[in-house]
Formats: structure tokens, C-alpha cells, sequence
């Protein structure tokens, strides 16, 4: 494991891990498991709150929690040092031992994660705290970030393409009806922030974090603001402005490799989607700063983040191996970045089962092309992605991740909607402002 | 003016003042303004931010700002002593001596102090916490809140019937576009919290803080659900269960003389509209705590308060006469009652201009029954009023105060509406709920 461990050895790609890793080729221990072994497999199932799952050792003994019936779910462990490993660090060691086979799903892995993480509610604090120590979560230190996110965006423009929507949005989609497509919802998305941004033609906007573009282009195109978007990401950069190019947009849409901390100029309006997550709670504030200085006395914005009902860090193995310095702030952490600079919030609109909604599209896109993910990158890869696709599609599910949109104005500017009405409302009519 | 601070000795009655001393009726000091005194007028323009304000002193000299032209507020200063007052305390003299005639206004009081409040906004800070240690705010424990209460609200319905709405809803109204009157604005106000609320026939509902009972009724006539109701104000409570068995909903109804924190039973949906003003920061938790053993797991809620864009007290004047206690928190501030309760929050709105709007229209109707208050009170206390009411309404106009609606759900529930579009649709049609 220890290759997986120091994956920015392998530099742009961190996860492209051996498949000598792989075990699921190996034959499982052989011997039975021992008395202490099954104890530890009730003390695990114990431990992870009771869930309706039936733990099988290597041997196929299985535990399930009492009075539960027969589970659907059913959790294999290859070999006695994957239970070993689980029992120490449920939390990084479920995700290790999963991408290299040594643990094996029988059933719907969504619904495995999902109730555990839903049993698991109650044991936030101590355990959280302790997991943090042990796993502590990556700077964001200017000098830090841009590892951090060359880490998981520039493994790759053809992979995301595989699974993401067409125009590549990798953050929640807006369906204004769970029926509708990931391609329309993501366009929804982009008109849904733009609307409550109320962009009108000819003013100027800063974007932060703007991944491959699609809303930097849009926001130019569809309502003919200037926009200068930034972004740490290499290979986004390069791909947003070819776009850009060819859709004769280079004029008005500007992309920055950039950290927002080096946003200069005047704007009418911020926006960050997807961003927020990246910056690390102890930036809040010079992210607020950014905002302040950057805005003018009508300026208004919208910070779009994953977030969390509770403090708590993000999954630590997802926070390794996949989001490096990545964490959900709560609604009352989000105002760290707000408050300071004294920006007022309008709005704040919570589309935690957008997020979940997405996330189904993209794993089932995702596991509809997993020979060609093997074919890059090999099935530690692909089953580490799997897990991390279905895991975030749990936590939004069962609530222990949220999604908040938070929409804000300069402080006493009263050129605001008078409702929120006009962004239900039927076509497009002008946006509604009133001064009292 | 002792007499004015030792107000609870005057029983239920505070701002009962005494007509004696009102000074606009003293011959006004006749000796010219001293350099001192001239130089100490330029000071506290100065320390007000330079509005666009003249000071006139009792002799008739005056300072304005420079470069200002001519100003068309004129702050008339008296006599000598409310000049050396109103230089050493703005905030808690100005309301002191305005309310007994020492300070006259001469043009729009409205427009006075929301030129003074949005001047002064860089003063946040260390003057701030020094007011805050000479006048500090009430403490709200449980031995302290029925006295505060007391304060506001028990100084007779028939007072509140002059300038409130018929059903006498005494906090923010919402308006759906800002030329209707304010009897429908309070009635959409309380649709608008129900419809939030999604409140289904045969639902039970606790309301924390109930007024004189508009919504509590509202909620059981218009929705058909239950209703226990609280609130800490004798008079309020006569006169809500007055009106629910003059309306037939006795049954479905109950009135609570007590605090919050005596809520007992459990209910659906927990509703509180204008009380989180009162319950002081430090009890955050308790309210939390409160909420969270009372709501069901699939139980919801919405606190509806004056809220602030940065952290700061109410204005000591405000505090000490009118609202003791009472505290506008900020946005994070709120979460300090949801986050440890794990509450997770759906939406919140920001209807700070429908609170000016709502305080314009009480503010017209007080003016047009100033003789009315001043034979129940006298004059000092019609003043004091006034300058309540148009301070308040030129904090929600500057953004010196806003007014949050925080929608919450019991955290990992799924059962909530798939968008907000439904709070805008036309007609009552059934809330849409989805689970992912």
C-alpha cells in the first residue's frame, strides 16, 4: 500500500496505481478465522453503528448485527490483515483496502455506505478529532494549492470526459425536475446562478476556480457580461481557452493560471462554484478579503460550496487520494468568508439532492465506461474512483454532505430583487430591483 | 434624566415618562457657544462620519461639514449640558435627549440617522465593545426574560392596536411586490412562513414566541394543523386566547404563558417569528437544544429574526428603553442555535427592505396617532417612539440591520421540496416532496 500512500511521487497522476496492488487475483487466506478474528468482526459491526450488513471473513464466517434478518449487503474480507487494517481505521483503511480488492462488495455499494455513514451520525467528536490527527488534511498554503489541485484535475481532460457532462461541469447540476437530463441540468445550473447573480449585459465578473470554463462561457455568451476566470488547474486552463477560441469568445472571457489570491481589478460581480471546498477554513478570510477588495459598491456574488450540516472533516481517504486539502464547511463556517468583509447574504438555497442526483448520473456513466478508466489507469484506479463516485453519492443522499448556494450583496446596497420570485417566473423577464 | 433609567420601577409601564421632563418647553440656554463648545460641535460631526447634517447649537451657530452645501437636516442641540452628553455617548444620549426635547430634529429624522448609521460603519470595532461595557445588554436567563418581556410587550395591547395591522403581528411582513397594503402584507407574511413550512392538515406545530397569537391562529384556521404557542407576555397571551375562542379554535390552539425553554411534547414543525432577538447569544444552544428534542425525525422548523451583517450590539439606547436584552445577531451567529443541534438548513431568505417597508407603514400610522399616545403616555414616550420606529426603519434601509428566514430540516431527512419553485407558483397546489 505504501506506493498508493506517497502518490505525488507519481506526479500528475497519483492514482494511476500499479495493479500489481490489485489482490482480488490472489487466492484468499485459506485458514479458518480464529475465535478473536470473529470477535473483531462483531466489535467492527458494532463499531460502525449496527448497519444492516453481514461482514463474511475469508473463511465465509459472517456476522450480522442481531435481530437483523438475512442482509442484502454483504462485506467480504480477503485475508485477516484487510480486518485488522478495518478495525484499526475504518475511515482510510475501507477505501485502501477496497481499491486493491482485499475488501469486496456484495450488493449495492451506495446503499453499504450510505447506512453506515447513517448509523455512524452519533459517533462525531472524539473519533472525528482523533481520525484528523492521524490523517491530518493537506495545507492550502499559496504555495500548497497548486499541488493540491494538480493532484485530481490534471490527471486528465479524457478521463473526465468520459463521465461528466459534455461541456464539463464537475460540480452539482440544478434540475429543476429530477427527470431531466445531467446535460440540460448543468445548463440549468449555470442559468439558475446567473439569474440570481442578475447579470446584465456589459458588467464584468471575476471567477474563481472555473474549472474548464462552461461557466466563464456561458455567463459571456448567454448574457454578454466580460468575465476573467482563474484556476490553478494546467490542463483546465489550456482547455477553457481553446474553447474559448473557437467559439469566439477569447475576446471577452479571459482565463488566469491563477490562485484567487491573485485576483486584481474591479468587478461587478464574484462567483465562485466549486471553489470554496479547495480553499482550506483558514483562508476564509483572505478569500473575503479578495471578495472585498474586488467588488465594487454594488457589487454583489455567489459562493456555490459542498458543505456540511456539522463541523467535521471530510472523509480522510477521500481527502488522500482523491481531494487533497479538500474539506465541507458548515453554513456558519461559509460566513467566515463573508462577515469579516461585512458582504450581506441575500439568499442561501441548499440542493443537497441535486448533488445526489448528479452524482448518479456521473457513476452510472462512469461504471458504463470503467474498460476504458482500467485501460488509462489501471482497476486500482477505476475501483478508488467507484468508491469515491458512490461514497459522495451516499453522503449526499443520507445528509452528511450538503451543497449551499449563498448568494451575497455589498453591504447597504439596496439595489436588490424585491422577491425571489423572478428566478421561478416563466421566461426572462428583467430582473426586478428596488431600492426602498 | 435618572428617572428615565430606572424604568422597571415604574412597573409594567417604562416608558410611562414623565411629562416634567420634557424640556422643548424650557427656555433654551441663552449664553453665545464658547470656542470649546464651537470646536466640540466640529468634533462629534466628525465622529458621526461628517454626515450631511448641520449641528445647531442653542445660540444658532452651527457647523456643517465642509464642502457639504447647505444641509437639510438640522440637528438643534439645546442647551450646553446635551451638547457635553451627546459628545460623550452618542449612541445611548441622542435617544435620551432627543425623546425629552433637549436634541431637535429639523427635517427627516428617517434620513438623519440612516445618513449617521451609514457613516459611521467603519467605527465597528473597539467603539463598539467600550459602549458595550457602559451599557451592557440584559442578561436573558430564565429568572431575567419575563422582566424584559415585560418591558416591551405588556405596556398595553391598546397602545399596539394604534399603529400595528388589525390581526397586530408586530414583526417584518412580507410583501409581494411593495404597493400592497399592510393587513395583506402580514397575512402573506404568514402564508409565506406556512408555505415554507409545507404545514399539512393535522400536523402539530410549536411556535416559540407567539405575539398576540396572528399566526398560531393563522397556522390552525388556514392549514389545519395544531398549535401550541408560547410566550412569556400575560397581556399577548389574554388576548390570543381571547381571540381563539372567539374563533372557535380553542381546540386546536393552546396558549402557553411561559419560556421557551419550558417547550414540552413533541411536534412536526417548530416555528419562532421574532423571538431569537430576545434570547440572547449565550442561550443559542439552549434554543437549539430545545428545538432538537421537541421535532420529530422528520420535523422541520423556521426562525425568523432580526439579523446584522457583522457582529455588533443593538444600540444601547435601543437596548435600555425599548428592547432589553434584544440582540441582532449575524447570519453565523444564527447557526450557533442549528449546528449543534445538527439541524441541517434548507433556505434562508433576506426581507430586510420588506421590514422597511413593513416599519414605513407603522411609522405612518403612529405619526397619525401621536395625540392618542400622548394622552395614554405623554410626551417624552411619544418621542421615544418615534425615534424607535424611525431608527429601526432607517437600520433595515442602510442595511444596519436585516431580517433573516432560516428554513430547517432535521438533519439527513429527504423529505423536502425538490426546488423553491413551488413557494411562487400560482394556486395551493400540494407541496412537492422527493426523496432522492
Amino acid at each position: 500500500m505504501r506506493d498508493m500512500r506517497s502518490s505525488k511521487r507519481d506526479g500528475g497522476n497519483p492514482l494511476a496505481m500499479s495493479s500489481r496492488a490489485f489482490a482480488s487475483g490472489r487466492s484468499a487466506a485459506r485458514r479458518p478465522a480464529s475465535a478473536l478474528e470473529r470477535w473483531l468482526l462483531g466489535e467492527m459491526l458494532r463499531s460502525l453503528g449496527n448497519p444492516s450488513v453481514a461482514l463474511v471473513a475469508w473463511d465465509g464466517q459472517s456476522v450480522t448485527c442481531q435481530g437483523g434478518g438475512q442482509p442484502q449487503i454483504r462485506l467480504h474480507l480477503r485475508d485477516p490483515g484487510a480486518l485488522f487494517r478495518l478495525a484499526l481505521d475504518p475511515e482510510f483503511q475501507f477505501g485502501e483496502l477496497y481499491s486493491c480488492g482485499r475488501v469486496e462488495v456484495e450488493g449495492d455499494l451506495v446503499a453499504l455506505i450510505a447506512s453506515i455513514q447513517a448509523a455512524q451520525r452519533i459517533q462525531r467528536g472524539t473519533r472525528s478529532r482523533l481520525m484528523s490527527r492521524i490523517h491530518p488534511p493537506r495545507s492550502n498554503l499559496l504555495t500548497k494549492s497548486p499541488g493540491n489541485i494538480h493532484h485530481h484535475y490534471d490527471i486528465g481532460n479524457d478521463f473526465y470526459r468520459l463521465w461528466l457532462d459534455q461541456q464539463l461541469l464537475y460540480t452539482c447540476a440544478y434540475f429543476p425536475t429530477p427527470s431531466i437530463g445531467l446535460e440540460q441540468a448543468q445548463v440549468d445550473k449555470m442559468d439558475h446562478v446567473c439569474r440570481k447573480l442578475r447579470l446584465q449585459p456589459g458588467e464584468s465578473v471575476v471567477e474563481a476556480g472555473c474549472g474548464w470554463g462552461a461557466l466563464a462561457l456561458h455567463m459571456a455568451r448567454a448574457y454578454g457580461v466580460r468575465v476573467r476566470a482563474y484556476n490553478l488547474s494546467r490542463e483546465q486552463i489550456a482547455y477553457a481557452r481553446q474553447r474559448a477560441r473557437s467559439e469566439g469568445l477569447d475576446s471577452r472571457v479571459e482565463f488566469v493560471e491563477a490562485d484567487y489570491r491573485a485576483i486584481e481589478g474591479q468587478y461587478d460581480v464574484f462567483v465562485s462554484v466549486g471553489m470554496l471546498e479547495h480553499v482550506g477554513r483558514r483562508h476564509y478570510r483572505d478569500l473575503g478579503a479578495v471578495i472585498d477588495r474586488c467588488i465594487g459598491k454594488q457589487g454583489r456574488g455567489l459562493l456555490h460550496s459542498i458543505g456540511a450540516d456539522y463541523s467535521a472533516p471530510l472523509n480522510p481517504w477521500i481527502e488522500h487520494r482523491i481531494f487533497p486539502g479538500a474539506y465541507p464547511p458548515t453554513l456558519g463556517e461559509m460566513m467566515e468568508v463573508l462577515e469579516p468583509a461585512g458582504l450581506s447574504v441575500l439568499d442561501v438555497e441548499n440542493l443537497r439532492l441535486h448533488y445526489a442526483k448528479t452524482l448518479e448520473h456521473w457513476l452510472a456513466r462512469y461504471e458504463a465506461a470503467t474498460d476504458r478508466v482500467e485501460a488509462m489507469f489501471g482497476r486500482v484506479f477505476v475501483r478508488a474512483w467507484r468508491l469515491y463516485l458512490a461514497g459522495s453519492l451516499a453522503a449526499f443522499r443520507c445528509g452528511k454532505l450538503q451543497l449551499f448556494q449563498v448568494l451575497f450583496q455589498r453591504h447597504g446596497d439596496s439595489h436588490i430583487p424585491w422577491t425571489r420570485a423572478y428566478l421561478y417566473a416563466a421566461g426572462d423577464e428583467p430582473w426586478k430591483t428596488a431600492t426602498s
